[in-house]
């Protein structure tokens, strides 16, 4: 693989509006992938319940869970097809209510990672999901420790910093972040970036959704809280970002915190 | 007092170049008090060891620390006399090297809070300050629920977490953050105020001190992570800001990270 050779994991985020029917989804996913893999990409990352929407109703996300292998061997399939790994969101079988789940699927399909979310938000969440009962823990894909996040989890300092600890280089955060938390996409995602000196990428919708009115702003961080790559607040895009070891290892030469911590006070 | 009858602090913050006769730091300081208070100001916040400078060597330090009761009591003095509550930094003896403190005196003199750098930065710190055992605490001012960070200690996640836990509705930070760390006053104590839903006020230098430049930028956040107030990169500067009961309640309607933690996973 490229990125084992040079440390260079290119990442691509799809922004787009939440698609409903599934197959659409996939159909879109597939289309994302092979434009993504054309400009080179190792990685794509897609945004929270890719795979049929966010704010649809606790029935709707039952009946999607009941679909969860089916989707996933699609999706999988794809991430084959393109030669391209997939990180996307879906609603994955749960005790009573599904989880809201992320898979991290590989270039051969193979799944690398899945991951309930654990931080459910208000009633959207707390009506539709069953919160995890585990943090995703640190994969190995292309040479990149990774981890995962969803949406909400994002904005407590506790999880990317359990992941850091854990060794990961990066962070996958699928989102659906409304308007007005614009602030959650412009400050406190780059501040986990920086405040571990890691990667993370955050992968939003634009347009509405029931109630809810997305806000775009997907962003790819550097480890020193900078902007790799920004979308902007409404139109759907396709980021690329060039995610190198050389630039990680610069940056913790000046970046401390994880050696600094107090454990002893906190 | 005012602010315990409606709720409202009305907090006062001192951008300076570092002064290191301890005598002219605490004229100046006096001037600001006075200043301060003229503008209806309940607390005034100083930059990190206010009564003395930062980038001074171990040596200096130490002779400082000597001095440091009679320090505690003129500073004391001027809060009596301004009728003003005070959170000045300064070196207080320790083991071997000194602390690197903040106090918190209140608009009678008395001492309310003495906290003690815990997380230390870099060569400068570790060369001429001895770490803290403790973190500070919440003590409560003029209806307020105050805690103190010095500096570096502010770009811990951790240390705001276990303050804003014990209650803190305000974190004041003496600092003395040197270019190109603009990122620390723009991103980093910004994320602190809003992912605990408190107050968070950083009181910066400007100008030179040895191979030091200070890049200004002191604010006082609200508990949306929003600017109450920002100084500017290389002028001196006293920001006012009022802070109130009833914008916190508002706020920590609608952020409930606190309440949200999986402390069960972290």
């Amino acid at each position: 693989m490229v990125g084992e050779k040079d440390g260079l994991l290119k990442l691509a985020l799809w922004q787009t509006a939440p698609i409903h029917d599934p197959d659409a989804a996939l159909t879109a996913l597939g289309q994302t992938a092979q434009r993504a893999r054309a400009l080179g990409a190792d990685l794509l990352l897609a945004p929270e319940m890719t795979l049929g929407g966010y704010n649809i109703g606790a029935d709707r996300c039952h009946t999607l869970a009941a679909s969860d292998d089916a989707l996933i061997t699609a999706a999988a399939r794809l991430a084959q097809k393109h030669q391209i790994a997939l990180a996307v969101g879906l609603a994955i079988r749960g005790p009573e209510a599904p989880f809201n789940a992320g898979v991290l699927l590989d270039a051969t399909g193979k799944e690398r990672c899945r991951y309930h979310k654990t931080h459910l938000y208000g009633d959207v969440d707390r009506t539709q999901f069953t919160a995890g009962a585990a943090l995703s823990g640190v994969v190995t894909l292309n040479g990149w420790s990774i981890g995962l996040a969803i949406c909400y989890d994002i904005e407590f300092p506790e999880l990317a910093r359990a992941l850091a600890l854990q060794g990961a280089d990066l962070i996958l955060v699928p989102t659906a972040n409304m308007i007005p938390f614009d602030s959650v996409a412009t400050r406190l995602v780059p501040a986990r970036a920086e405040e571990n000196a890691i990667y993370v990428a955050y992968a939003n919708y634009i347009g509405r959704e029931g109630a809810f009115h997305y806000g775009g702003l997907s962003c790819i961080c550097g480890p020193d809280g900078a902007d790799l790559a920004r979308a902007p607040a409404d139109q759907p895009d396709l980021l690329i970002a060039e995610l190198r070891h050389d630039a990680l290892d610069r940056c913790r030469k000046q970046q401390h915190h994880l050696a600094d911590r107090r454990t002893d006070l906190y």
